[in-house]
């Protein structure tokens, strides 16, 4: 099949050319497919890996899928000149190359991802162009902007002062799948599990700078409980100051945000994260046949008459039957199965084996968490408010496809029927993209509960 | 003075030129100058300021002081044709330009910086030249490579099998001078020792890899004694795998490079690492204004209640009134002096606060420790050696000015003697350097003493 000499396309139909059909675009195409009847949409496909686009798209007959590799300049320019609308899914640093493209040719642009400085730095060439590049359009960032902006919009409009702003998410497995000591499995990209929170966490506490090193940051957990889902914690993201920016709250006292996990589970990690299984920046020698045990010994002081777990049990003052020997236990710290990897980094031998232990099932569903707290004063009066969320990824569609997805494919709807009428880089956090696009996600499972705390 | 237009020096004399006239220049070139006349040698000596060039050398009449700036490419090149023998005291990142040009002019080379790739890779270029490029001549490295190889090879000469080899320096004050409660001043780079032991430490013991993070890396200390200057603790240094290859002691069961402290160095020490203030990668907001007690702050949890001592005491389970608790207050971490810089990551902070409570005064006199520890068996018995150096700064020179300047002198000397007869990249770890240059050094108070213990 060749998109580019496709004739069947009736001149009218709008073609919304999608990049990269990875596992968070399957709640998109469907979106859009499910209304292409409706609005006379050409959905095109394109991905380096013909057969997976076409498997997103089935037969349904305004789909086509499309080779496609960003690497291929004269290849990307036409699909680009081609199509009435783009969208991609394609990794975040390729974004920039889609962009400027969408620049030269006037093709509005939709993303999931974050600006980048280069985004930002074609604010301007694009209103010249008279497009939209409108980006953070999934969950976190995305529903998270938009979330919390009706809400800091709703307060500042009733006359109320913001005093403080907590946001936190999770990307978590539903409670009856929730089977390991954990309580956590890889809903998403691994590597980036492994290496959260590298560096130092910054935000801003009732006016107090607040710097915590990624030695300190899993011991420095907050408790929370969301809707009736049960006890959470909370630990600190690595830059919360920016979005004091981001939300228009220049002067807040309070800014933090962070990521949501079952208890227990940075209490563990934290062990993980002061022997050093977490760290990327080296290679280890003579990996290949060394066994999981030796790897966990190596981090630990030289005690030959001491075992790997006496040794761990003793360095940390941990209870050798508590809950944290156990979460170790399980993903196989102690154990005498070999790394098989050579050239690699803790980090990289971690990770192999959380791959294998926090593996989602064939029948396991994920689940998004996210949370919101707003304090503010209002006539004198001290006011809290919060916002929770809560959504279980169904049988054959996970939550993080779907707050991905849906958002995004919204959004272009709300553009292709002359709802959004806004040029340059944009980000959802005014009521013309948030309210619209809030009050369709219900459709969806992806409902807000407000309510005092 | 212009000395590439001098005329004044016999056609027989030796030019010998110094590159960089900083604090560690002063033994080198008084031993030179002290030598000068016997082997009827010109010491010049180059450097961004003519007059610290001018200062380190007085009146000496075989001395010349010039402007030398590494970046002037043409001054570069005649200076390094001109001069018999080159010594570079330049950053070490400046060595490979000297080093390319010393090849191109066939000047011999001496430095006391570590071989980087770049130098090793001009080992056969300076071979088909014909001349030596001879490094790693000061402390450490230098001084450790000839005294442990010296023991090495006693051992192997005798038909000894090394079992272990663990060698520590520091860079410490004399007892008298000892008088601050981190029995510690900066003798040598400060920013160095704020960023001590960043990423992570390597060796190996008694088969075992060794992978100590920095956050573990200042409670994992060993106690040791030195000759009669009392007790000490040692740290392990970054990579003390690849002296394995150094000292051809490949397959050798244990492996360990550390640093010297004096105890309970480490212990306060670490707590600056687990709040975060030796973190160099990131800016911190508003600290023109910010005092040490709330930069301290910065990094402790929230709780209006609590004086920033009860946290630090809190958290890292301190006693209100010990030790650690009078380290931290010494180098003023609870003071409400402004820290008055903008724009600084916490390690600058922390470096800028240091250089005041750890300066040298006037009087004091710096100190340098090394220790070896070997372990063998030699006719199936099982056998440890250790040799063990102390060196006291003078009123006018420091040790490290003496260790680092007098073994580099030495080798010039052994170099223009016509004692040393090689080519190529070299450092010193072969009997034809360490046998003369340690025996010297003995009569500058660099002596070892070896023992059993």
């Amino acid at each position: 099949m060749c998109v580019l000499f496709n004739n069947s396309i009736d001149s009218n139909m709008k073609i919304i050319t999608i990049l990269g059909a990875g596992l968070s675009a399957t709640s998109l195409i469907n979106y859009l497919l499910e209304h292409s009847e409706k609005h006379n949409w050409k959905v095109k496909v394109g991905d380096m890996s013909v057969e997976v686009a076409q498997r997103k798209i089935g037969n349904h007959k305004n789909a086509e899928a499309f080779y496609f590799d960003v690497n291929d300049t004269s290849l990307r320019k036409k699909v680009i000149q081609d199509a009435d609308v783009v969208v991609s899914m394609l990794p975040a640093s390729l974004h920039y190359y889609i962009a400027e493209d969408c620049v030269s040719h006037k093709t509005p642009l939709f993303t999931a991802s974050y600006v980048s400085k280069e985004i930002k730095a074609l604010d301007q060439a694009a209103k010249d162009a008279g497009i939209l590049l409108a980006n953070e359009l999934g969950l976190d960032p995305g529903i998270d902007h938009m979330s919390a902006m009706k809400v800091i919009d709703e307060i500042r409009n009733e006359g109320g002062v913001m005093e403080g702003f907590y946001s936190s998410t999770g990307g978590l497995v539903v409670p009856e799948c929730d089977t390991n000591p954990w309580h956590y499995k890889f809903t998403w990209n691994p590597r980036n599990v492994v290496l959260a929170g590298q560096g130092v966490a910054m935000y801003i506490e009732r006016g107090i700078y607040k710097y915590i090193p990624y030695q300190q940051l899993f011991e420095r957990t907050q408790p929370t409980t969301i809707l009736n889902y049960g006890n959470f914690e909370i630990y600190p993201n690595r830059d919360s100051l920016k979005y004091r920016g981001i939300y228009g709250l220049e002067s807040i006292p309070t800014m933090f945000r962070g990521t949501i996990r079952r208890p227990g589970y940075s209490k563990a990690w934290n062990i993980l994260v002061q022997l050093g299984c977490t760290d990327d920046t080296y290679i280890m020698e003579n990996t290949k046949n060394m066994t999981m045990r030796q790897f966990t010994n190596s981090f630990l002081f030289f005690d030959p008459d001491m075992s790997v777990e006496e040794k761990i049990v003793k360095y940390f003052n941990l209870d050798p039957k508590g809950e944290i020997m156990k979460k170790l236990e399980f993903i196989g710290l102690f154990s005498d199965e070999k790394i098989g990897l050579e050239n690699v980094s803790p980090a990289k031998v971690l990770q192999n084996i959380l791959e294998k232990k926090w593996a989602l099932e064939e029948d396991d569903r994920d689940m998004i968490v996210m949370q919101h707290r707003f304090v503010y004063t209002l006539n004198g009066e001290k006011k809290r408010k919060q916002s929770s969320l809560v959504v279980e990824g169904k049988e054959n569609e996970t939550s993080m496809a779907i707050t991905v997805g849906v958002p995004l494919a919204i959004t272009v709807k709300l553009f292709l029927t002359g709802k959004l009428n806004v040029t340059g880089v944009h980000v959802p956090t005014t009521p013309e993209f948030y309210t619209p696009i809030l009050q369709e996600l219900e459709n969806y499972g992806v409902k807000f509960i407000e309510e005092e705390y």
